[in-house]
C-alpha cells in the first residue's frame, strides 16, 4: 500500500488560543482531502506553541546568575538562556552559539527548543518574541485528535513533531515530540526472517519515521504548511505517548 | 504536492551477481508504475549486499588477539566481532550484547551493520553466514542509477538506506548510507521566514528524512520490499554523496 504526505495548505497565521483542530479540518476542505480513519495528522510545534500562547517576551526575563555563566559560554542572550535552562532537567553540551539539554519533556535537543523565527508577539519589538515548546505535546496531539473525532467521527492519530540535530550525521530530522491515538515504537521482537532468524531490527521508532518524512512535505521557510495529511502508515494505530521514544540516561551509551 | 511512497512487490531473493536495475524495473511494472523523471528509488542494503556478494562465512575468519578481548568484552562471536573490526575505523561504545562503531564509511552504527538475518549462503550452514555492508554504497547507488537511466532514459535519484539506532532515542530508523543523484543535506542558510527572521533551521538532512519513511514502507519482517518507489521529493535532484551527511569527528559533541 502506498504512503502518502500532503502538505495541508491556506492555514492561516495561528493566534493564542486558535482551535487547531478548525483550522487543520478547513485546510483539509481546500485540499480536498476526506478523513478516513487510520489517518494521521502531522503537526508542526511551532503552530501548537502559538494556539497555546507559549510566547514569551524577553524583556520580561530576568536571567539569573546561571544563566548569565552559560550565557558567557555559549554567547548566547541571558535572558534567552534562563528561559533555555527554565525548560531543561540538564545542560549537555555547551559551545559558542550551542546549548544542547535534556528538555524537561525528556528529550534531547539544542536551545530547549525554543525558537526565535516566524514568531512575532502582539507588541513592542518583535526581535524580543520566542516561543517555547507546547508544555505537554501528548496532551496537545490528544485534543488535536478528540477535536476532529467529535467534529468528523473519524479516528486518526496525531503526530506533534520538531526538527532536531543529531549526533554523528549532519543536518536536521523532523522528530515526534508528541503522540496521541498513533504508535511510538514498533516492537518486532520475536518477528522472524524469511529463513526463520530472529530480525536483527527489533524495535522500529515509527512515529520519527513519520515525523521525518512530515518534514520534507511541511519544509520549514514559511508557514504556509505547517501541517501534513499521511494515508497508508502502515502499523496499526493505538494509545501511546511520547515517553515510548525516550531512552532512560542510565541505558544511554551517549550521553 | 503529494510525497508518495510505493513499496516494490515482487522482488525475488537476490543473488551475488544479480543486476538490480533490473530487478527493480520489473517491479515497478509489476506495481504499474511508470518512472518519471525526479523520481527516486530506495534500495535496502541487503539487498544491495547481495547482489555484490559481500557474504562472507565464519569459518573462514581467523580472529585476532584484539577481536578475542573485544569478544569478550561484548559477549558475542570472536569471528564476527574480527569483521566488525576490519570494517571499522573506531569503536566507541562496547557492552555486553553491543558494538557501536565509526564504520570504515564514515557513520556511527552497530555492529558494522553486519547483518545475520535473512542471509543464506550457497553452502555449510546458515548460521555461519554473515552479510557486510555494500564496499561504496555511493558507487552502488550510482550504478542503479545508471542502468536505469540506460534502459529507461529517467533521471532518478538513488538511495541506498539501512536501518541505525540512534543516541537519546529508543528504536531504529532508516538512514541513507549511499546516495546518486539526489541531495544528502539542503542548506537553507539565508532563508528567511514570514517575517524576514533568518531560520532556526539551516540544514536539513533530506535524504535521512527521505531514508527514515521510506523505511515505514519497506519494513523489515520479509525480503518481500526490500526497496521503494518515491515520487513528489520536495527538492531539485543533483549530484552528491554519503559525505554531505556526516559530521567531523572534531565537530561532533557526541562522540
Amino acid at each position: 500500500m502506498t504512503l502518502t504526505f500532503t502538505p495541508l495548505p491556506q492555514i492561516p497565521l495561528v493566534c493564542p488560543g486558535d482551535n487547531l483542530a478548525t483550522l487543520l479540518l478547513t485546510s483539509l476542505q481546500a485540499a480536498r482531502i476526506t478523513l478516513e480513519d487510520g489517518d494521521i495528522i502531522v503537526v508542526a510545534q511551532k503552530i501548537v506553541s502559538k494556539a497555546e500562547n507559549r510566547l514569551v517576551n524577553l524583556c520580561d526575563v530576568t536571567p539569573s546568575k546561571d544563566a548569565l555563566d552559560l550565557a558567557k559560554r555559549s554567547e548566547k542572550d541571558p535572558r534567552l538562556v534562563e528561559l533555555i535552562l527554565r525548560e531543561s532537567r540538564e545542560v549537555l553540551r555547551v559551545r559558542p552559539g550551542t546549548i544542547i539539554v535534556e528538555h524537561n519533556l525528556g528529550f534531547i535537543c539544542a536551545s530547549a527548543g525554543i525558537d526565535h523565527s516566524n514568531v512575532r508577539g502582539t507588541e513592542g519589538n518583535p526581535d524580543d518574541w520566542v516561543l517555547l515548546l507546547p508544555e505537554d505535546p501528548d496532551r496537545s496531539a490528544m485534543e488535536i485528535r478528540r477535536n476532529i473525532k467529535i467534529i468528523t467521527g473519524n479516528r486518526i492519530g496525531v503526530c506533534i513533531i520538531d526538527s532536531h540535530g543529531r549526533a554523528w550525521r549532519i543536518g536536521t530530522i523532523g522528530m515526534a515530540i508528541g503522540l496521541s491515538g498513533m504508535p511510538g515504537i514498533v516492537d518486532k521482537r520475536g518477528w522472524k526472517d524469511l529463513f526463520g532468524y530472529r530480525l536483527k531490527i527489533t524495535i522500529v521508532a515509527a512515529a520519527d519515521e513519520l515525523a521525518a518524512a512530515a518534514s520534507l512535505v511541511m519544509g520549514e521557510a514559511a508557514e504556509g504548511t505547517p501541517a501534513a495529511h499521511v494515508r497508508g502508515f502502515p502499523y496499526q494505530l493505538r494509545e501511546s505517548s511520547l515517553k515510548e521514544l525516550i531512552r532512560n540516561k542510565k541505558d544511554d551509551l551517549f550521553r
